[in-house]
């Protein structure tokens, strides 16, 4: 019986008769007792709509003056939705970013929010209303209109929830909550009912994007539950929470993969100082991120050096990776794109052994050759052949028995 | 070489296409060496999807959400004005109501202005920028969004004329002035270069729909040069100002009519006090409003009670009068539907004799018979049928030589 922020995204209030079914649930929250803020996007397809507008002027609008254009947005969703809760009876309040507060620096188009006033809020929630606040944009401390970015809406709920010290951060989506790995590739993956914030962000950053990171990262830092649910189905989601809070003993949470990346190494290089940043420090200039990197012990007086970057830096990334092997005296450089990686993600490994060598074994077995290998505290990574994702992925469910209710014994 | 406010309309800004040459115009007045300060409407079209989207929820949403609603259309055409300006090398900022501080009472959907902080404006202007305001919208003292009603950009731009202390506001529209009469029924009607703030407000109030009334009223009290002007045409438009500022020697401005009146009489009522208030009361209970109201002399003990009302509230006037008439004991009912009202405008008639007669004259020789008068200090009405409204207007352009370059000789 506390306070509930729920957050519907953009195909959530994508027509009339959504924002509607949106009011229906937003209601029945209440009914049950519940204080309730909402947040919302831009009905789906509406920002494109004001993009392509910006863009028969100018490819490249003023930041500032594309901020005012997008906030637009979510300003006709939170009276749209307004509009539908009065009709069933429910009162209900609008803010903007601006009206409620959300104070941001001032980097348009992707700015950090500073702080919430929650004092309104809190007075309209008092008098029984619902909240409804517009996602993604806030004001900078010169009034100026700000956006969080794409997606940013998650973020404004969730600094909206920390504020207002609710209860739980609702978000509802088009998937009713956190697999054990894409039901797509491996059809038995199973829907967490629980999931660290932790393996959330590893998750995430690795490509199942059910969730913007930066999200995540905020709930975990200001302490917010965090829930993924659908919108049009009923069910429990998947709660996003802390290691004490009566976790599942899983060792393993789920399987995530990435098939943007492609690898790219130099053998031969002077095993010397300074060799790292002499290949990185290029490739860095010229704005392409790095995701993996790995150097091989030197045998003789050279070393191998491996790094993957996304497939569409790849070409890119081949051409100045050859001229600085040229200029380091490098004997080789190879390049491949055909790869995936896959990482299995779970806080369990922090205090169960043998989960690195049940991967590997259970990869083996299927003939899966592992071209890469990083792990980090609560993830282990590796890169293989692009061809064997599917059967990688399953292999991996299976050993780590991902599909049933129990965790896997070791 | 002061500050000018320029409002561009709905149909000006009604496409990306016309944004760009709104742009146009407006670099130009600022290296004519002008401060510009430009108000904006929503693309035409725009206002009417908002309304359509709120009236698929409710046929009657809350005011408040409303306002939240449709303020997002001016908000857009800011943003991408600003844009076409820096497109081509103009400095440029946007503003919505709240932003500019452009501060309401709190009746939501027709809300007054109550004040203007133009700080923030005017360094801007000092700073070479362009501002460019949302119109139509503005903000109470708790932070909620107000509108101004329909065609309040027209307010907002004479608002800030009159906050900053303009030059002059220009209302660009798509017309290219004011006329003495209409064009579609005397072609001969001729464009004028000045006319008064009291000679536009009748003008206005009569059906001639250049301009809002209300904007008229705020610029005549504050003082702020008007100038009505063509957003596709070259030209200098009408100029709406005092009548000391040298104006032309002319008696008569303008005729206007207004095709949307119907009559009702009620012959023989009791020539006694309150008798007005028993006929005009029940139907001013009906939120039918009244506009002539004649009294014949009374000749026995009776008296003849003549008004008009909106066409569409002639059948419920119409029935309404039956009733009291038979209360009343009145001898006769009579309406008419098909009357216009024709109206000759002027400042020149306080200082003029012969202004009526003339006009009586004038109508006479076609043989066009008075049905009912009304006078007051700048204009003479009279009620004719309404087959007669295009000889009449062009009898009394004739009389008055409106189309002429001279006023007419009297």
């Amino acid at each position: 019986m506390g306070l509930i922020v729920q957050k519907y995204g953009g195909t959530s209030v994508g027509s009339i008769e959504r924002i509607q079914a949106v009011a229906q649930k937003v209601k029945a929250t209440q009914e049950q007792g519940h204080q309730v803020v909402v947040v919302v996007s831009a009905m789906s397809g509406e920002t494109n709509r004001l993009i392509a507008l910006a863009h028969e002027i100018e490819t490249s609008p003023a930041p500032r003056e594309m901020d005012v254009l997008l906030s637009t947005g979510e300003q006709v969703t939170i009276a749209l939705l307004c509009m539908a809760l009065h009709k069933i009876g429910a009162d209900a309040r609008s803010y903007t970013g601006a009206q409620v507060q959300i104070l941001t620096d001032n980097a348009h188009s992707k700015a950090r929010i500073r702080g919430i006033d929650g004092i309104r809020v809190r007075g309209d929630l008092q008098a029984g209303h619902v909240v409804v606040i517009a996602g993604f944009q806030g004001v900078d401390d010169q009034g100026n209109i700000t956006t969080l970015g794409r997606g940013g809406s998650d973020t404004t709920a969730v600094a909206m929830a920390a504020a207002l010290n609710a209860q739980e951060c609702q978000i509802f989506t088009d998937v009713d909550g956190v697999y054990t790995t894409d039901p797509r590739v491996e059809p038995k993956a199973r829907k967490l009912d629980r999931i660290t914030f932790e393996e959330m962000l590893e998750m995430a950053s690795l490509g199942s994007k059910v969730l913007q990171i930066r999200a995540v990262e905020f709930a975990g830092k200001y302490n917010v539950p965090l829930r993924v649910l659908s919108s049009f189905e009923e069910g429990e989601g998947t709660l996003i929470t802390f290691e004490d809070e009566g976790m599942e003993d899983a060792k393993i949470s789920g399987i995530a993969f990435n098939r943007d990346e492609a690898k790219l190494t130099v053998l031969g290089v002077p095993d010397e100082p300074g060799v790292a940043y002499s290949i990185l420090g290029p490739v860095s200039n010229a704005n392409i991120e790095v995701d993996m990197i790995i150097q091989n012990i030197a045998e003789d007086d050279t070393t191998d050096f491996t790094f993957t970057v996304h497939r569409n830096d790849y070409p890119q990334a081949l051409e100045i990776l050859k001229e600085t092997s040229g200029i380091l005296g490098a004997r080789e450089v190879l390049g491949n794109e055909n790869i995936v990686k896959l990482s299995l993600v779970g806080v369990g490994m922090r205090s169960h052994s043998g989960i690195a060598s049940t991967m590997f074994e259970a990869l083996a077995k299927e003939g899966i050759n592992i071209l890469m290998i990083s792990t980090s505290e609560i993830k282990i990574s590796v890169v293989i052949d692009e061809k064997y994702l599917e059967l990688g992925v399953r292999a991996l469910h299976e050993a780590f028995d991902l599909a049933g209710n129990l965790p896997a014994e070791m």
